[in-house]
């Protein structure tokens, strides 16, 4: 019934500093990957097929997550209402197909809804692990050129300037980092997309897109998504104090991103892009 | 440009159990609400307008939040696409609406997004504050009733069968908890809305839903979402390692249901219904 480690886990090679030394190393880092997950409907004695999300998980227990969104969103009230559950396509798979029984009204669901796109989620509307991969090539004409004493002295230039956190432990932030390595400009959010966004969105107002002698720092752990964004803003590197998932480093290693990691005042992961590390 | 503390923050009058003792304090909590981000457009020569997404955020800062956005989605490609942006409704607002310019051909960038739910927010398709209400309305007629050092116990439970977060410190956790205190199952996600989706989906599965004389222990914070998910499965208790909401407070005790936030070996924190708490 339980996920197994292996699926929950991918090991990559990666540069490890830790003040004046460092090192490769292999880390074992979370999998992020898209599910897809599709419902099969009775509409006028007719079966239909329509997909209703798709969502960045950790791989294993899709049947188990298909059931429980389609619980919690109101698709169904209970397990009787599921005929069959089952991964579609090649192992592994990245796409679930529900069998609801004839008596859910699966039309009247979907009609409460709107076509909305939801923010929190970069991939909304596109299908597959292909679908995923960021919408622009990231130009690698930039000289970003970061000391690692400069990316270890962030953490505590960010928790000053945190004001929101502080009161209520529940709050992130994302800064913007010029390369002398102060912050440019600071937004708190309750959610880690919507703080990038803001910072993002600050310079689109300013006409001051692309930033690419800058670089990001947020408080939280970094995902595809934050990675698509950063590359959305021609920001050439981001650095977190939480760690990476997997779908954050292959994606930034592919665009040529510099991705930071578990930042602290000693020490940090280089995942992606080391070229634009001094150490 | 920054935020102001005091849209990030609101105050609410809390218990906070500590070993034998209890006290009423006054606690600040990370403010979240929806935010609807909607653009309008030419079409042929018409101005049209359009919702393209609903997102739970923090308040302050939402013209940069819509702006980041529609620049991380691909709608625009910088500033000078934007004529205007306005908050809509009354203060404080809900809802910004993004003037596109001419040359921004939104059409193309819509039929490029199928109609899609994202599974990550369970208020997609829905528009107002009003709208986030959860669907279902909870009976009270649950017998559940918790000693306070039982939940004090539950983080050493946790982290004891947490086999990915471990290796990784990338992963949430969600366990179902019995009235004795023992872990009926756990899930491993790298969101904590999908752990949560898995947890309850393996219970629809076996039939099982709802669940009334248990409750859920999440490693993450807990948001509007989560509450929601609760109530959808029929569980009278949600406690979590990170701390709530303002919306996740608010929408426990419009339900009824316990919210418990900040467990810690010696202390926790009840936001709603404290009278299945025993301390």
């Amino acid at each position: 019934m339980h996920t197994t480690v292996q699926s929950l886990i991918r090991q990559f090679s990666i540069k490890r500093i830790s003040n004046a030394h460092s090192e490769r190393v292999l880390d074992s880092v979370a999998t992020e990957e898209p599910l897809e997950i599709r419902v099969s409907y009775w509409f006028k004695d007719s079966q239909m097929s329509q997909s209703v999300a798709v969502t960045m998980r950790t791989p294993g227990n899709d049947r188990e997550l298909a059931a429980g969104l389609l619980l919690s969103e109101g698709v169904i009230r209970d397990g009787h209402q599921i005929t069959a559950i089952r991964s579609l396509g090649s192992e592994p798979s990245n796409e679930v197909l529900v069998e609801l029984s004839k008596e859910v009204d699966f039309e009247i669901w979907r009609l409460s809804r709107s076509s909305f796109v939801n923010s929190s989620c970069g991939i909304c509307g596109k299908r597959s692990r292909d679908a995923v991969a960021p919408q622009s090539s990231f130009p690698r004409d930039d000289h970003l050129s970061i000391d690692a004493s400069l990316i270890q002295a962030l953490p505590a230039l960010l928790r000053e300037r945190q004001e929101g956190f502080a009161k209520t432990g529940g709050l992130h932030a994302a800064a913007l980092i010029d390369s002398s390595g102060r912050i440019d400009a600071l937004f708190e959010d309750i959610g880690r997309h919507n703080a990038l966004d803001k910072l993002i969105g600050s310079y689109v107002l300013n006409g001051r897109i692309p930033l690419r002698d800058h670089f990001f720092f947020l408080s939280s752990r970094s995902s595809f998504e934050l990675i698509q964004k950063t590359a959305m803003a021609g920001v050439p590197m981001i650095a977190t104090v939480g760690g990476p998932s997997s779908l954050a480093i292959e994606t930034a290693r592919q665009l040529g991103i510099t991705l930071v990691g578990f930042v602290r005042s000693d020490r940090f992961n280089v995942y992606s892009g080391q070229w634009r590390i001094n150490s």
